[in-house]
């Protein structure tokens, strides 16, 4: 099953459900999509670039219009609500504006709905192709025996299907190497426990959960031979990831372990500098609670933000659909 | 109130109930403590200290013996059992044996006891009076404006009263000086975010919670100028602490941040390498659950190792109860 679909209205599995149950949610208005995708029921750039590109289609869907030009002046507002529920990954406005400009040059209120429908079926489609082709350039990388630290999630539920970084994974062993994945938890929302995992056992591939602190020793200990992660946003002199990245990598640098970045090239935002782009700051529940239990005082100050910044310096390659990109970097 | 005394009977502060109620527990018989240590209801390696101590005489009091050669032996055996309930911080055997041997000079099953309790209590005393000498110390280090960056929980509830690393920062401040204290939350227990912000909070000082993982960014964002963590065992060549030290201390090394390690002469253990030191690997629960809440597949494979180890090299200085050590360290 993929991760977003649209069957009737438009499809969700609901990650903050995962590992307890795999559980879907049906989206019947923009309005339910963007909560999904600010709760994190949906996140991982690819996937919102799905996401963003599918919420078009549902502006167009969710209720009648009086004519036509309403309709195009409804979706125009739409896209720019939907764009903006998370300001960090780019992919979310790259799918919103794909759909968006297809489904303007649509002649009746039904045309442009079959229109933005079918480019938002597209972006889907092609982004489980476009995955693919992430797999089996990244898996070049990967020699039989490794061990591949990951951080977050970067798989099936990071796109509509198969994974960016974890997408190399599976190519790499379906190519017949063996691959074996330590995954970090990734504080606070556990993507790493609660996703990775839970879709890597899936496919019966090795995995060990660690604490995202424990990455020095295992580093330490030899126990891991190269990094790969995923991406948020690429701008000219950095990759935005996930908080915790950065402070990988240079783990990785000092126990000179090869740190690799797969991300379609949606995610390439080369106009910008990293201190250009702005850092969701996310709420500070997510330090203070987990589930019911009290983890910290509940006045205490937070600083939560939801992605950091890695130096391109740090980074040994960027696998995209289209190759693998050395340093020095000249995109 | 002090994390652990006696009174009629051994008393400690549940520290697993903390940050949610300030609870205390008696301990009337060493399998009791032996619990309470294993659950981490008392944890740190100074606190531990006392505990042991505290333990030899619990064993003294908490049964009738029919002659003092069958109270020695009781002792003796009961002596290595409470030495042993965690591997890897060597305070813990520190105490035990310090009292042990005094207690053993006894020459009636009153005065075993009276000596045991009494020794205790000197370890316990003892204990404050070192760690507001490590402060006193270690506030030289510190400046007006300093914001430190700490891990797990190195103050009062993890020594007898005052704290080591903790004990720096509230030294320092005692002073005059200016301090704001980064704490990490320290998966997978969560001393920091339970522990440390809570006492901090308790004393007034300014302290602001992050995952584990952000320590990069917030270094490279300039936002901390000094790193002061605690010790569980100090060997010839390295540190050990709760696991992910290393990991901070690559890091600090990488913005060029000075890393402190605060502790007493009874966490050095110089006969020893990093390498002839047990690391004690916690249940896997401890990544798969929080509370209630499920974070991670059941069956999944986890390495929850309770330590890490720093080289020296990656040491500014160790801040103990007698001077500050700077590089290179000779012993």
């Amino acid at each position: 099953m993929r991760t977003i679909f649209w069957k009737d209205c438009l499809w969700l599995i609901d990650q903050t459900k995962l590992p307890e149950k795999e559980e879907l949610i049906a989206c019947e208005t923009v309005d339910e999509l963007i909560d999904a995708i600010k709760r994190l029921s949906i996140r991982g750039a690819p996937a919102l670039e799905a996401a963003g590109a599918y919420g078009v289609a549902l502006a167009s869907h969710e209720r009648e219009f009086s004519d036509l030009e309403e309709m195009k002046r409804y979706l125009v507002e739409k896209a720019k609500i939907i764009a903006s529920a998370r300001p960090t990954a780019i992919n979310l406005s790259v799918g919103v504006e794909r759909v968006l400009e297809k489904a303007l040059s649509g002649e009746s209120i039904e045309e442009v709905r079959k229109i933005a429908l079918k480019e938002a079926e597209r972006v889907a489609e092609e982004d489980v192709e476009r995955n693919k082709k992430i797999g089996k350039n990244g898996a070049k990388l990967l020699e039989d025996g490794d061990i591949v630290l990951t951080y977050c999630n970067t798989g099936r539920f990071a796109t509509v299907d198969w994974g960016t970084a974890l997408g190399v994974v599976r190519s790499a062993i379906e190519d017949g190497k063996r691959i074996k994945v330590f995954a970090c938890e990734t504080r606070p929302l556990n993507q790493g426990s609660r996703l990775t995992c839970y879709e890597l056992m899936k496919d019966g591939i090795d995995v060990t959960l660690i604490t995202d602190s424990a990455v020095g020793m295992v580093m330490k200990k030899g126990l891991v031979s190269k990094v790969i992660v995923g991406a948020d946003r690429i701008v000219k002199d950095a990759v935005f990831n996930k908080i915790g990245t950065y402070t990988i990598a240079i783990i990785a640098r000092y126990h000179k372990i090869p740190f690799y970045v797969a991300a379609p090239k949606s995610t390439f935002d080369l106009n910008r500098t990293a201190e250009e782009v702005l850092i969701e700051e996310r709420s500070r529940e997510e330090l203070i609670y987990c589930g019911e239990k009290l983890l910290a005082p509940r006045e205490v100050k937070v600083y939560n933000p939801a992605f950091d910044f890695t130096p391109l310096e740090l980074v040994s390659a960027i696998i995209t659909e289209e190759r693998i990109i050395y340093p020095p970097y000249e995109f």
